[in-house]
C-alpha cells in the first residue's frame, strides 16, 4: 500500500469513531459542542502519528486506537480554548465553539475533552504504562506553557527567533512528540526507537508550526479554514515577522516597529504586510527553515528498521510541506 | 489526638506544600496565577479526605500526600474556571484569578492545573492503580457535566428538586467521592471499604453543597469570602429557591416566578428574597435536608473498623455543618 493510501485508510477508520463520539452522553448542552468540534474534520494528523509510531516500533497498530482518540481529544481541547483566547471566529471553515455556543460552554467543553482523553488513553494502557500517562500530562503542561509564552510575546518588544522556537516547541511540537512517544511506547519500542520517534515528532512539529505561520499570511482562506492575517491582527510575533525584522531597514523597519508598538495591525493593513514580507524575502527564509527541520525529522528515523510505517512517516513530512490547510 | 487536632495537623502539613507550589516554574505569566490560587487558603477539605480515607482503610497516610495535592489542584482548576463562567469578583476574600489577571490567563491556569494534578496523582500510583486514574478522570467529567446542568438550569423554567440533587451530585459531591475513593484505594482498602468511603464522600458532598446554597444567602460576606446573594443575582435555582417555590402561595409565588422569568434578581432585591425565604421556612427545610445527608454519610462508615481516622471523618461531617465559609 502506498503511504498516501495507508494514511487515508487510518484517517477514514478514525473519522468513523470521531463522527460518533459523544452521541449518547448527557447533558447535550455539554456534549453537542463536544461532538461538534470532534466532527469538524481536520487532517487527524496526531492520532495517525500514534498509529504509525506504534507500527514503526513493531507494535500492533490496532491496539493503540484509543490512545489515538485520546490525542485528538487533547488537540481539540487546545483548539477550543485557544479560539476563545484568540477570539477567533472560524476554525476548519466552521464557526468556532465559543461563537456557535458561548464562551462558558467552550471553556467547559475543553475541560471535559481533556478528562475524556485520559479515559481513552487508559483503555490502551496496561499496568506498566504509568510513563505513558505521565508523558500525556506533561504534554498538556508544555502546551499550556507554550500558549502562555505566545500570549506574553504579543505585548513584548524583545522576542528573538530563539524565544520563538522555544515557544513553538512547547505550543505545537510537544504534542506531536507526545503522539510519537505514546505510539512507540504502547507499541513496545526500545528506548532508542522511542527517542528516534520522539525526535521525529518534535522536528515535524516545529516545521508544522512554521508552515502554519506561513499559511496564515500566504495561504488561501478557503483552504486554510481560518481568517488570513489573523496572526498579524493579533500581534503574534511569528517566524515571518521576526525574519522580516532581521531583514528590514529604514521605512520598512519602522513599519514593523509600529506593529510591535501597537501590538498588531488593522485588518486593512494585512495586504501591506504581505507585500512587505514578499519584498523582504521572508517566504524563502521560512521555507529554508522548514526544510531544515524536515530533514532533521527524517534523519531521526535513520536508526529505525525499515517498514511501511517508517516510509509513511517520511512521506508525511513532505506531504505536510505541501499542505494548504 | 482529637479529631480537630488531627485535621489541623494535616491541614498545616499540606498548606506548607501549597504555599511553595510552582515557585520555580516558568513562564511566570502562567505560574504566578497558578501559585496565587493555590496559596489562597481554604479548608483543604478534599486533600484531607484523601488522607483520612487512606488511614481509615488501614493504609499509610503519608503515602497519599501527592494524591492529596492532586485533588486540591483539581478543585482549584474548577474554581478558576467556574469563577470566569460566573463572572465572580471574589473568592476566599481575594480577587478571582480572571479579575486579578485576565480571562485568557485564567483559562490557561485552570488547564495547566489539571495536567499537574495528574502528574502528582501518578507519583502515588503504583503499576496496578490504573483504576485510580480512571476515577480521577471520571471525576472531572462529572464536575463538567454538573456545571453544564447548573448553567442550563439558570435559564430553565422547570427545575425540580430531583434535578437539582442530580446536578449537585455531579458538580460538587462527585469530587468528594473521588477523594475518598482514591484515598481508600491507594490505602489498600477492600471493595466493601472502598464503597463505604465513597458513599461517605458522596453524601458529605451533597450536604456540603446544600450548606453552600444556604451560606450564599444567610452567611456573612466576610466569613464566606464571596459576595452574598450571588446565586440569586445569577439566577441559580438553589435548594432554597426550589423549596421556596414549593412553599409559596399568592404574591410570594409571583415574586419567585419573576425570578425565573428574569433569570435572577438585581442586587438591591437580595434582602427582599432573604426575608421571603425566612418567612417561607426554607432555612429549616434546608437544615433538615443537610441533616438527612449528614446521617447517611455517617451511617456509610458503619461497616468500617473503628480508628482515629474514622472518628475524624465523623467529626468532620458535624464540623462542616457549623462552617461559616
Amino acid at each position: 500500500m502506498t503511504s498516501q493510501l495507508l494514511y487515508e485508510k487510518y484517517r477514514k477508520s478514525l473519522e468513523q469513531k470521531f463522527q460518533k463520539l459523544f452521541e449518547s452522553y448527557l447533558p447535550r448542552t455539554l456534549y453537542d459542542p463536544s461532538a461538534y468540534i470532534m466532527k469538524s474534520g481536520g487532517k487527524r494528523l496526531r492520532p495517525i502519528l500514534v498509529m504509525l509510531s506504534a507500527g514503526a516500533a513493531g507494535g500492533n497498530v490496532n491496539k493503540v486506537k484509543n490512545a489515538a482518540v485520546a490525542v485528538e481529544l487533547f488537540h481539540n481541547f487546545t483548539l477550543v480554548h485557544d479560539d476563545i483566547m484568540d477570539n477567533a471566529d472560524k476554525r476548519r471553515n466552521n464557526q468556532t465553539v465559543h461563537k456557535k455556543y458561548d464562551s462558558n460552554t467552550a471553556i467547559l467543553t475543553g475541560d471535559n475533552l481533556i478528562a475524556h482523553a485520559y479515559n481513552y488513553l487508559l483503555k490502551d494502557c496496561s499496568d506498566n504504562n504509568k510513563k505513558v500517562i505521565n508523558i500525556f500530562s506533561q504534554g498538556i503542561v508544555e502546551v499550556c506553557e507554550g500558549q502562555s509564552y505566545d500570549e506574553a510575546f504579543e505585548t513584548s518588544a524583545n522576542v528573538s527567533i530563539d524565544d520563538y522556537l522555544k515557544m513553538i516547541k512547547k505550543k505545537t511540537a510537544a504534542l506531536l512528540e507526545v503522539c510519537c512517544s505514546i505510539g512507540a511506547r504502547l507499541g513496545g519500542a526500545d528506548p532508542k526507537t522511542i527517542r528516534a520517534l520522539e525526535n521525529y515528532g518534535l522536528n515535524t512539529g516545529i516545521a508544522f508550526q512554521l508552515r502554519d505561520d506561513l499559511l496564515d499570511i500566504f495561504g488561501s482562506e478557503d483552504k486554510f479554514g481560518k481568517m488570513i492575517g489573523g496572526d498579524l491582527i493579533q500581534g503574534k510575533k511569528t517566524f515571518l515577522f521576526l525574519k522580516a525584522m532581521q531583514n528590514a531597514k529604514g521605512d520598512d523597519k519602522n513599519l514593523l516597529k509600529s506593529f510591535i508598538r501597537n501590538h498588531g495591525i488593522k485588518r486593512k493593513d494585512v495586504s501591506k504586510f504581505k507585500k512587505l514580507y514578499e519584498k523582504l524575502g521572508v517566504l524563502d527564509d521560512t521555507e529554508k527553515e522548514i526544510l531544515y527541520f524536515n530533514r532533521r525529522a527524517i534523519k531521526s528515523l535513520n536508526s529505525i528498521k525499515d517498514s511501511n510505517y517508517k516510509e509513511t512517516l517520511i512521506w508525511l513530512v513532505n506531504d505536510l510541506s505541501g499542505r494548504k490547510n
